[in-house]
């Protein structure tokens, strides 16, 4: 079966406005970042929303965990912004789905070149196909249950709780 | 404990010789992968040769099993040229070595910017924190068992055998 | 006799802060994209500033006059924020400097991927080169003297003014 | 009135074929190139071959001398090899065609990253619109007059002749 990815913004997806100078959303850069991997794994691709995890509001997590909950696929991989990914993890936890659950993001828009979001991605979609079900952080090679993980605002890192 | 890196050469760690033309090796460029996609898991590299897998002897495979089987991880990466992967990963596999050990590879050289190579790496060293003991080709964001893997010629992308 | 290359920042310069997401300036990256471009014109770069050119004060461009006017070499290239290149030019081309200078700069930073900044640079090289005494806007791989040219701020294209 | 812009191939245009691990030429990049460097000069692009300059046959020298004297333009680019780039130039030098011709090239394939084909478009673009009537070769963000220029074979960098 399929893997499911739910798209919904973060510095993955950010652009530069050349007309402004400013960072902002347009469209998802995933098919791209699967291509540019020669991706073969089936997937099935749908943005929920596009905006930065620091506005990311309760409405907008209810509608993550609806979705993971509904979908039909049992494998899913959510690109999220860094900043509150271990809320997203948590809530997303605390709600026992079924299934394997990966949240995933980037440091460096992937529109700047040397981005982190190619090995994240490739990262993501390996722990979703190996690991058993539960809710998962994997970003910087690794990857962290739901409820033992945080980025280390001053390194940008995520670590354990302690 | 560290997953050990076996750098064997490939098209991976492919170089454009700008005074004839040519392509070649010159150094592994496996350490600015790993910073860029801001790898965070404990590794250790050694670069046991660096060939095109074409070229690649009997005495070549023997030392990288010589080496699988005595370094002190049990989660070992092999980067590998994608032409003669599967018959490295035969070798291996047929050795019962208790580890965790995954070859991987690129279709498009690193330093010629649109590289699978990164998406690779990200996956096979999520592969190998994950999966049970055994020898794998992990290519395409997919993982195959050593004993049900090919190359598809005409396509470039790995496949099962049957 | 050399090129002078005066570097004031400008969206040319501007990194990504993956702390926390914004645009700054650390360093200059003329002698990458010097060395990128295989380039192999004597030059003498100097940093006079490194500021967004809607915030380059009066001070700021007296200094670009004085350094103008006091160096040795008499061609010059300005890198410059595009949104008030035209203000600097015109301050300049009034002063009767008797020496070729060009100001250039870039719409997308140079360390986001796809960026203007290496064509721009390679055209003010040989306009300094090229054309007699006088000062210039090098944009869009034109030419204009410093009383005709305009940025357009709908298209982000330079232009002359009628 | 447009620049013309004649491709025939060399570095430039290079591209990795990742099913046999050689280097080919398929289509032209300039395009991408010019829109990379948003280029806003009137150019008509016509590719009058696609060949590694070491194999270009004097009928292929032929063609560009033929279509060099014959298009309406009076400045023309050509993008070509820079292993004999010098022979082309030479050959062109001697026609006496009363235009600006600028032969520019590229160390390194424009798809591989790095490369210095953009710098060099930039320049080859400036000097055509900048320089008298004449054929010259623009590399290395230098400008050569056609009878003395030659590349050096141990450095890959275009110098005078004494």
């Amino acid at each position: 079966m399929s893997i499911r990815i739910f798209i919904t913004g973060g510095t993955f997806d950010k652009e530069y406005n050349e007309l402004n100078g400013s960072l902002y959303f347009k469209d998802t850069h995933l098919s791209d970042l699967l291509e540019m991997g020669r991706n073969r794994v089936s997937v099935e691709i749908r943005t929920l929303m596009m905006v930065d995890s620091l506005e990311m509001s309760d409405e907008d997590r209810d509608l993550i965990v609806h979705q993971c909950r509904n979908c039909e696929e049992d494998k899913i991989v959510i690109t999220h912004g860094t900043d509150t990914m271990e809320i997203t993890a948590q809530i997303l936890g605390k709600e026992n789905i079924n299934k394997t659950i990966i949240l995933t993001g980037a440091m460096i828009p992937i529109k700047f070149g040397s981005s982190d979001g190619l090995f994240n991605l490739g990262s993501a979609l390996a722990f979703a196909q190996a690991l058993p079900k539960g809710v998962y952080v994997a970003m910087n090679g690794r990857c962290f249950n739901w409820n033992n993980v945080r980025k280390n605002k001053l390194t940008g890192v995520f670590e354990e709780l302690q």
